[in-house]
């Protein structure tokens, strides 16, 4: 199922014919005071949810996709964790442009040496907002990934449980600035983190590593790659990640970019595509 | 004001004499459904609550501070953001351990051109919490920092404006575990980032720079130095902070930690302490 928020915060189901408005049955959620949970709770539910959202779109009103605004899918995100170099080629190419990365040995290394990073999820957009160019002195680069939404807690996922452990799909993008600083530091601007167009539930994807892929940038592609060729794949970053912390419901790992990693500037159209999922437009600008 | 979560749940201000428990003026704290605010709340409300707090505590019953729990002052935290190497005699000491940091050069040069990283606030835990070894294998060390606790959304903050956007300062141990990897990946193990024993709200603290604090572990001293030695002070790390990214309520910065970090084992027990906020006492044990 292909589950988006859109509008003043309302929720869809989105079929082959537009999008089944269904905040009516998220409204089921239960509601919180101070403090409030600290994972996401729909993405817990979902497998509550997904049966009643089966029987509520039966032959429910559905809204043309292009007379809704789309907004980020994941409303109370945890953790972003992100691959650093997971596809054989793209590694090559860091190897190969040395001088961006500012001559640090460490970006080069294969990426359990490297570990995972953090995104700032304060850096989170979604559908319809774009990536504003902080810092036009630099280099700043786009990186599709395909994105997992984890839906259980969960430490010391074994890789064979891992898929278990996901909620959803979605589309990915992990922008990011050049420069010598803390890859955790560089990659969480405000607006350096895209997810969308909406969340695929799991059970539609059941072999991740299944996805073809693509980002133009202007109508000209510069990544097409395919998640076959990952190095750690999904399941084993579910078993890398939560060997070191726990992964809880609304935390999302980056898989990692393959090869074509290029600059983004101030009027630039991305154009992001992941078979199964979807495609996303995002637009580039200055800072407004 | 000093202000603390108990219990199952409750807030205090602590006075003199112990503790008031205060948990019915936060409960005019709106509830929410689903999506839940992205920000702490309660840290944001402070300016408003602040008032009426001490209009509560006056003539209240006080419980002793023995005869009570304390629990993770911050409740829902946003990112914690932290930084290297913030004190100069702790940058010789990591030159001189070059071997300890895997060569990896960007350890070693200054704090701006590594830049701050992020720790997950999965891995925070509160007083009455032990810190978990659940690497062994590996060389885990103490880092005692002074932690700020931001109250007020902002971006591009000057560092003359910075300590108008600060709710509250406490206690903060980055717990680190030694290796290759990413930092943002070595020190966000689970109960590797400690907060507490309480906030104490700006007002009570002028100026952060005037702070001494001491770490001892079994009783030895391993860490002691003075706030007024920081690379970068608060308000400059406000203002270099915002200026990658947005600050908002309920995130936290870890100001760097001086020299002195050392290992610490299952078994032992740390203490820290900080001029005019108060003292924590964590254990370290195995994982459970």
């Amino acid at each position: 199922m292909k589950i988006c928020r859109f509008g003043e915060n309302r929720f869809g189901v989105v079929t082959a014919d537009g999008v089944v408005d269904v905040t009516e049955v998220f409204a089921a959620l239960p509601a919180s005071g101070y403090p409030f949970p600290r994972h996401d709770v729909m993405i817990a539910a979902l497998p509550d949810l997904l049966p009643k959202l089966a029987k509520f779109v039966e032959g429910a009103d559905v809204i043309p996709l292009d007379q809704i605004k789309l907004d980020l899918p994941v409303a109370n995100p945890g953790k972003l964790v992100a691959a650093p170099v997971n596809y054989a080629k793209h590694l090559q190419e860091v190897r190969d442009q040395a001088e961006l990365n500012h001559a640090n040995e460490a970006h080069m290394r294969q990426i359990k040496d490297i570990g995972l990073f953090l995104k700032a999820n304060s850096s989170l957009i979604g559908p319809g907002k774009a990536v504003e160019i902080s810092r036009p002195d630099r280099r700043n680069d786009h990186e599709i990934e395909l994105a997992v939404v984890i839906g259980k807690t969960g430490k010391n996922i074994s890789a064979a449980d891992a898929l278990d452990y996901v909620a959803a799909y979605t589309i990915g993008l992990d922008m990011t600035v050049r420069g010598p600083e803390d890859r955790s530091f560089r990659k969480s601007l405000d607006t350096y983190s895209v997810l969308g167009p909406w969340l695929v539930t799991a059970d539609e994807i059941p072999d991740p590593a299944t996805l073809g892929f693509e980002l133009t940038v202007n109508g000209e592609t510069r990544q097409k790659a395919h998640t076959s060729d990952l190095v750690l794949s999904v399941p084993e970053l579910i078993e890398y990640a939560s060997s070191f912390y726990t992964l809880h419901p609304g935390d999302v790992i980056f898989t990692g970019t393959p090869e074509g990693v290029g600059q983004v500037h101030a009027g630039d159209t991305m154009h992001a595509q992941i078979d199964q999922i979807g495609e996303l437009t995002v637009e580039v600008t200055g800072v407004a």
